[in-house]
């Protein structure tokens, strides 16, 4: 005997979502069979809100309501710096840091010849237009911020849009690599390892 | 500055879901918004449908989008034989193990003198009415298994039930308690092995 249709159909949707098995969507649908209708009823007017009325900002491709974005609007923020990151959720981090004042570009992932991702497939062009001087008012970006991971792929679309800003009179720096806090060397591996030697800092 | 307000609601709305910190709302946000929007869609309806259409069945007490349930209304089922549970998950653990195919009966809970439940609050009149002497067709339940978890509430509840079942011409039986399967006798609790002592059984 199988669950009523729109039991079992819950299950397959929330089993659909990431870190879901099917047998903790079948806990989760039951827990939300006991929860007040309102809630529920709540929960998926917003999944309907954040797919109908959520779109990328044109300027700088983050997730937005309005176009450009709230952040993008905002003259409390540096217009002046833009903080290069691959993803809305790394953008996230960032901002949550609380540490940057400035505005992001999200590429939307970075070059990967394997899976065919070029340069074409990420925001890159129009990073380079934002970079252009103001043709009429608004701040010259001065300052460039690559903050993307350290993984192959993302150190090489940082050298491809590095090659590409050749010549601009922008301050460019990119997130220092080294030995994250908290870590006994002899967990390191290799290539952290040598990345910290090279970049090693005046101990004062 | 804060996600868009929509994306602030899913995160929260997913962050009332049992298991789901803010953490991992955020994170599960972030991915249903590169989801394609008609699995969305798809998610927010069936989240609606459990609410809107399914109810409990008037005679088991299970989810059902009909009443009776397709359970209760199915002839190949045995009818004579009604299994008791807590819950529908409980339910839903005896159908998996495929090992009974009679009747059941949710009781929607346990006797808490602590939380304020006592009989009224479960499903424990129907069960008695279920258990008269059919008035036109249909076949007399003989069996009753109590299929309840080993909770001192859950016990206590079970003596309630025997009590009010004194007298009927009825064969209940209970799940054997003992030792869980694959369990080294040095990690079972007092109560388990005194329980596993009393109820030994014939070696053969």
């Amino acid at each position: 005997m199988r669950h009523p249709p729109q039991i079992a159909e819950l299950i397959d949707r929330l089993a659909g979502l990431p870190g879901l098995g099917r047998k903790s969507a079948t806990r989760l649908a039951l827990h939300i069979l006991k929860k007040p209708e309102d809630e529920v009823l709540a929960l998926a007017r917003a999944l309907r809100a954040v797919k109908e009325e959520i779109r990328f900002c044109s300027v700088c491709h983050d997730y937005t309501d309005s176009d450009p974005c709230a952040r993008c609007r905002d003259p409390r923020r540096d217009h002046r710096s833009v903080c290069v990151v691959e993803s809305p959720a790394d953008l996230m981090v960032v901002e949550a840091s609380g540490l940057y004042r400035g505005l992001y570009h999200v590429l939307g992932g970075v070059l990967n010849p394997l899976l065919g991702i070029g340069p074409d497939d990420l925001n890159i062009d129009t990073l380079m237009k934002r970079l252009d001087p103001p043709e009429t008012e608004g701040e010259a970006v001065r300052e460039l911020i690559l903050a993307t991971g350290s993984s192959p792929e993302a150190e090489a679309t940082c050298s491809h849009i590095l090659d590409k800003l050749k010549g601009r009179p922008l301050q460019i720096t990119r997130l220092a690599r080294g030995l994250p806090l908290g870590m006994d060397l002899e967990y390191v591996d290799a290539s952290t390892l040598k990345r910290a030697l090279e970049d090693r800092r005046p101990a004062r």
